[in-house]
Formats: structure tokens, C-alpha cells, sequence
């Protein structure tokens, strides 16, 4: 196709505009450019800096473009650290698109008054369907009797052993956010009693509140851990809440791997001290420690509680209006706040 | 231990009053007798009469004892027809530990003025728990990425496809009985849409209503059977049904294998003319068509939907409880009515 005088000067003039627009940089791609495509987050208001697509090393690439960076994208593997920050000082905004934001060094960010947008409520639904499912699969052996169904056993074995019934089990919940209180809403429809525990006590919440976990792990049938990481919540599932699960109790997580000691966890299951759990995410994925592999009381899901492309579009929708009403100096869509 | 005579006399006497307690004819052992223990199910009543215990052909032993036996313990294997009743004149109820009734000729029982009592409520809870966890783990996916776990592929080959969002989804529920019902209010705590369909419209049931199976389909994202197995029902989703729910809808099964056409169904799912499926009930169970373990988008589930030990007590109690109303010319606890 030809491209004519006019058109070239409009392209040219176009370049210009994009070259002022504030500048948003990218560490690493996010998963969600690649599941819906980055045409899903494109803007009139501001240019994505892929600092992944440059050969420089990354704090060099930083400095370079250092005055025309107004904020960050930041996902799962990429920290946003003080080392990153101090090279950075026209940003005020890190917008994630993850709802966990154990990557980004918050203090830090409050220290110099940068704005923090997470994820918000898009993911909440997902996630909360998600460990319902879960939940569901380890009591009544979904996953398990679909294996012994495949492998022709039904015929020639005979019935599969029970499942545990949902309805009347103490489920408690570890945070209480937006997930927590979706999968409590999810568990009164299926009778059964929740309660929780949290940094704080609720308001306006009716569900009982044990400020300790291993106390809510004694009067629970089930535990489903729905909290963010941090160093109080790194391991702090550990052999004492395991043990007070006891053995007749399952585990659920949607949080993150290092919430719970893995190991101690595998032990426990491996041994009866727990009856079963059900695992989204993991201490050190992709990689799954392969004695899980072998175990027929865990369902052993790829981190994939957070996502379907109907949450992925609200995504991109949230993280664009995020930005742009920063850029624009309006209250953010989902400001985060400690 | 030595026996003496008073304890003799007294076993003779126990002998004799259980020999004139009315009985209760049993034609196959019922499954849940294994799984929780006959003597659950023990009362000082009536006893029980085991066909299957004795030498002679169950014609001839039902003759022989024609007199004494009052009742009949139906399970799902052995048929309740013509010819039995006709040599049982003495045969006032027929209870089951089934939900289905489909092993009972329902008009000869009418006929006869032979009442009919179910397993009543006792296993809703339980198979619409089951319905739930199907249809989620079918959307999300949750049996298949399990799979992809365990196999490894994680770390080496990548993350998993995508499943669908479950909040949103109009669901269609056929047979919206006590488990239609109990499916029913678990989504909508999912946030989806529910509609029905049954031989009749409900009376204060503000779900929409289809009176035919295929309008219903067309209308949905997924299908839920509830429904009992009846000539109406008998491969009542069949190609046309299959093809109006479309290429991106999915199905789960907790009512009877024959509802569906199977091999249609199957066809279908290979083909990606429907999305999924999530079946606790096959035509020919346990066999199950081999086709269906290569596939990724159906979790298979060896008819699981109704058992937990928690319900197999109730359900104990509701028979032992059936029976002895019975006998005692008292109301039953779970009628079967048309």
C-alpha cells in the first residue's frame, strides 16, 4: 500500500504526540499481555517503556528514561524495591496486576508518597469460585475418583471409597478481604459455619473472629487461606496450625505458596496428621515438589485461581482507568490502603 | 462365656418374639449396608428378610414367606415389577435407599394401594454439592490442570489454558425438585442466572421456566440434569437438545445415565460441538465408554453424587423410621407422591 505526503506527515506528528506522553514502564511482561493481548491495555493518555524489550540491564535502562517515568505496571515477578525507586522520582504510581502485592516494597512506597493500585475486587470472584471448588474436590474426591475412573478401575475394583460431606463443616476463613468474604458468601449456601481470623477484628462482620490462626484451626473442620503474603503470614501455617487442624481436617490455599510451611504440610499429609488439601499456588512454582504427585487427598491446581479471560478484560479496564486517572489527577479506581 | 439356663430361656423367648416381629423383605444387599454397618438400620419392629442369603430361586423364596413379609427394602439393583408383588399380597410399602425410583413399577404399586416412600431430602444436600463441584471444576478446569500438575508439564511445558468464569453463567436445571432446588440456591451465591425446567411450572419459584428441554438450552451456558430416570426423561438430551446448548456450553449429570444420549453426547464433545461435561452417571455403569478418558474436558465421577457418611446416618434413620411409621399405621416420613 502507498502511503502518501499527507499520511507521512500525520504519522510523523503522531510519533511526536506518543513521545510526550507520560510514560508508564514494564519490568516484565505481565501474564495478562500475553493471555488477552497488550492491545487490551492501550491508552490516548500515556506509553507503555517495555524495559524488557531493551538490551540494556534494567537499572541503566531506568536512568536513562528516568525523568519522562510517571509510573510503574508491575506484576508477580518483578520487585518494585528501593534500589528501583530512588532512580525513579517522578513516579507516584505503581499499578499491579496482581491481587497480591508481596513484590512491591510498600514502605518504601509510602515513604515517598507513591500511590499504590492493585488489582482490587476484579480477581475476587475467581479466586472465591475457585476454592469453593476446591474445597468441594477434597471432600468428596473429585479429582481423585475422575483418576480412578480413567484408569478403568470403577469396572474392575469396584466402588470408590466416600467423600466427606460439605454441609455443617466449620469452615475458617484466613483473611478476611474481598476473597475471604466472597468465599464465606459462597459457603453459607452450602450450610456450612464460617468463621475467621485476620490482622483485626471486622466491623459490621457476624462470623466468629479468632485473633489467633491455631486457635481457629482447633474449632475448624477446614481451613481456606485467603490472605495476602507478608513476613507476618510467610510460614505462618506451620506444624502447631497444622497439628490443630488435626486429622480429620483439610486445607485450602488461594493466598500464596509461602503462607504455609510446604514441607511441614507434605509431612502431614503423607502421614494422616491432615486429611487432605487443595492447592493453588505453591512455595517455589512452577515447581511442585514431585511427592505431592503421588498423594490421592490433594488436588494440585497451577496457580490459576485469579484467572479467566472474563476477569482478564475488567482487568485491563481497571488498570488503564487506574492510570489515566492518575495521570489526570483523579481518585484512583482501586487505591490500595493498608 | 458360659450360658446359663435363665439367659437360655431368655434367648429362646427373644428367639421366638423376633420370629412373629413382621418382616422386611430385602431382594440385594442395599450398598449402604457395607458402608456403614447393617446393624444401623436394626429395630425391634420388624426384621429383615435377605433373598439374597438363601438357596432358592427369589421367586420360590418370596412364595414361602409370602405371608410374613410386610414391606420390601428396595435398592437400586433389583427390580420391584408385576410378578414380585403379585406373589407379596401382604405388602403394604416399599422404601428405598435410592433417591431414583426407577427400579419400581410405580403404576403397579398404585394399583395394588402399595405405598412408596424415597430417600426423601436426605441425599439433595449432598448431590447438589456434587453438581456444584462438577460444574466449577469443569469451567476452571480444576481435574485437567490437576492432571497437568502430576504430570509435570508446570515447569517444562508452561502455564495452563485458561477456564471460564462461573459467576455470570445462566444456568438451566432440569428437574427442579428438592436437589434442583438445593443446586439452584448454591449458584446464586456464584452470582449466576438461574432457569428451569420440569413437567410442570413451579408455584413460587421465580426462576424463569421452559417448558421444553431444548428452548431451556438454548438459552444457557450450562445444563444441570436433576431430574429422576422416567420414559419422559429417557434420552430426553439428545442431538437437538446438545446443539441448542452450543459450542460453548457444558452439562453436568447427577440424575441418571440414560437422560442423556450418551453417545451422542460423547460425539459432541469430541467434536467441540459442546464445551464440556461433568457426569457422575453413565448409561451402563461402571462401564464407562473408554472414549471418554482421553478427553480433557469431562471430569467423570463413579456415581459418588449421593454418598457421604454423614448422609448415609440420615439416611439410616429415615428408612428405619419409614418402616416402623408403617407398621405402626402411622404417617411415612417421606411419601413418594406423582
Amino acid at each position: 500500500m502507498a502511503i502518501n505526503d499527507n499520511n507521512t506527515d500525520s504519522n510523523k506528528s503522531q510519533k511526536q504526540e506518543e513521545k510526550d506522553l507520560p510514560k508508564v514502564v514494564i519490568f516484565l511482561p505481565p501474564p495478562v499481555f500475553s493471555l488477552i493481548g497488550e492491545e487490551s491495555f492501550a491508552s490516548n493518555k500515556f506509553l507503555f517503556l517495555k524495559a524488557y524489550d531493551s538490551q540494556l540491564p534494567l537499572l541503566q535502562f531506568l536512568s536513562t528514561h528516568s525523568k519522562s517515568i510517571k509510573a510503574i505496571l508491575s506484576s508477580g515477578g518483578a520487585a518494585v524495591n528501593a534500589d528501583i525507586l530512588q532512580l525513579l522520582p517522578e513516579v507516584g504510581l505503581v499499578v499491579t496486576t496482581s491481587a497480591g502485592l508481596n513484590q512491591i516494597d510498600i514502605p518504601e512506597c509510602r515513604r515517598r508518597g507513591i500511590k499504590i493500585a492493585n488489582a482490587g475486587n476484579v480477581y475476587s470472584d475467581d479466586v472465591a469460585d475457585l476454592a469453593v471448588g476446591l474445597l468441594i474436590d477434597v471432600l468428596r474426591k473429585v479429582s481423585a475418583s475422575d483418576r480412578y475412573v480413567r484408569q478403568g478401575f470403577w469396572a474392575t475394583k469396584g466402588d470408590y471409597p466416600l467423600g466427606s460431606k460439605l454441609g455443617g463443616k466449620r469452615v475458617g476463613i484466613v483473611g478476611l478481604g474481598n476473597i475471604g468474604r466472597e468465599v464465606a458468601k459462597r459457603l453459607e449456601a452450602f450450610g456450612c459455619f464460617v468463621s475467621y481470623n485476620s490482622r483485626k477484628k471486622k466491623p459490621y462482620v457476624s462470623y466468629p473472629f479468632y485473633q489467633n490462626v491455631c486457635e481457629l484451626a482447633a474449632n475448624c473442620d477446614a481451613l481456606i487461606i485467603c490472605c495476602g503474603l507478608s513476613d507476618e503470614t510467610h510460614h505462618m501455617i506451620n506444624k502447631q496450625v497444622l497439628s490443630a487442624l488435626g486429622k480429620e481436617g483439610v486445607i485450602v490455599n488461594v493466598g500464596r505458596g509461602p503462607i504455609i510451611d510446604e514441607k511441614e504440610m507434605l509431612r502431614c499429609l503423607v502421614q494422616g496428621e491432615i486429611a487432605g488439601a487443595g492447592l493453588d499456588v505453591f512455595e517455589n512454582e512452577p515447581d511442585v515438589p514431585k511427592e505431592f504427585f503421588a498423594l490421592d487427598n490433594v488436588v494440585l491446581s497451577p496457580h490459576r485461581a485469579v484467572f479467566t479471560p472474563e476477569s482478564e478484560k475488567n482487568l485491563s479496564q481497571l488498570v488503564v482507568g487506574n492510570l489515566e486517572a492518575f495521570l489526570s489527577n483523579k481518585p484512583l479506581l482501586s487505591e490500595y490502603v493498608d
